[in-house]
């Protein structure tokens, strides 16, 4: 993407200090999803970028990752697979868990998600920080015997080198770095 | 929809009996976002019925209101506004309450989410039952100064009446009764 293209991008999203806690400078992606412009420019990015991949799912993490993924995957005519927080999907359940900070989180993706094929698959979320639920997303993906060809984020924070860990497993696209 | 066609799309969602409780036959939208033919036959059928409409956003409520929200305004190439569980939206919001079975809960939207337009919206979630989250969604759009033209439910639990209450404040479309 263009510098200036990029620049236009970045200018839609809203920056918010102090949150969630201080010290934080909160992206918020909605001031992009609300401007008619700003979302079509990226989602035409998004398909000129992946159009002549070979990819059979695009999958989204909870929650602002189904906003972009199921996106991709409508302009796309692709079928979605969400990833969730423990819990939320109903069927049989693969798990994976990673460190935080404080504690650790755990995600989920259905057993049957990727229809038993070996598919080819876009990962998709807003933003990629220490990067522990991107790696934990991809190595769901794997177990399931699927190909994560690609992750993309919208935004990556370069400092904490989560894109950096993540691309050695897969791929890593990042649409913006700041 | 043609009945025939109602039917493909019911048979796509997978039932799952006893979740989240006893008593309960959930409604596992995944099994159709995961299936390439029937979730695009469903964007087809949403780009198809609303692609003459006057709409300025779509408004996806959390978290699997998102999936089928944004992929239609990627389609539509309209705007997107999410509404959230408390704290999640990290600039000024509105707040509105309803009840459940239980206690109550809260849905939020950013006060500038329409950015002061007074806007035509469609809302979409995946699902209506008693109808109090949609209800709470509506007035949110409202107070908020837009109009909401529609609000548009993959399935509509026929025997709760939420879809009659909605039916009092906005038009309501259900692509499936069950």
């Amino acid at each position: 993407m263009k510098e200036q293209d990029e620049k236009y991008l970045l200018d839609s999203i809203r920056a918010i200090k102090d949150f969630p806690k201080e010290g934080i400078i909160f992206r918020d992606i909605t001031t992009l999803l609300n401007n008619k412009e700003a979302f079509t420019f990226l989602m035409d990015h998004l398909v000129e970028k992946y159009q002549n991949t070979k990819l059979d799912y695009i999958v989204g993490i909870e929650s602002r990752g189904f906003i972009f993924g199921a996106a991709l995957s409508a302009r796309l005519k692709l079928p979605f697979v969400p990833i969730r927080k423990p819990g939320k999907l109903p069927s049989k359940c693969l798990q994976e868990s990673y460190s935080l900070e404080y504690g650790s989180d755990t995600i989920e993706i259905h057993t049957d998600a990727f229809n038993n094929q070996k598919a080819n698959v876009l990962l998709i979320d807003d933003l990629i920080a220490t990067g522990g639920t991107a790696l934990a997303a991809v190595k769901l993906i794997e177990k399931l015997n699927a190909k994560c060809i690609e992750a993309c984020f919208l935004i990556e924070l370069k400092d904490l080198d989560g894109a950096k860990e993540l691309a050695q497993l897969t791929s890593v696209y990042s649409i913006l770095k700041v």
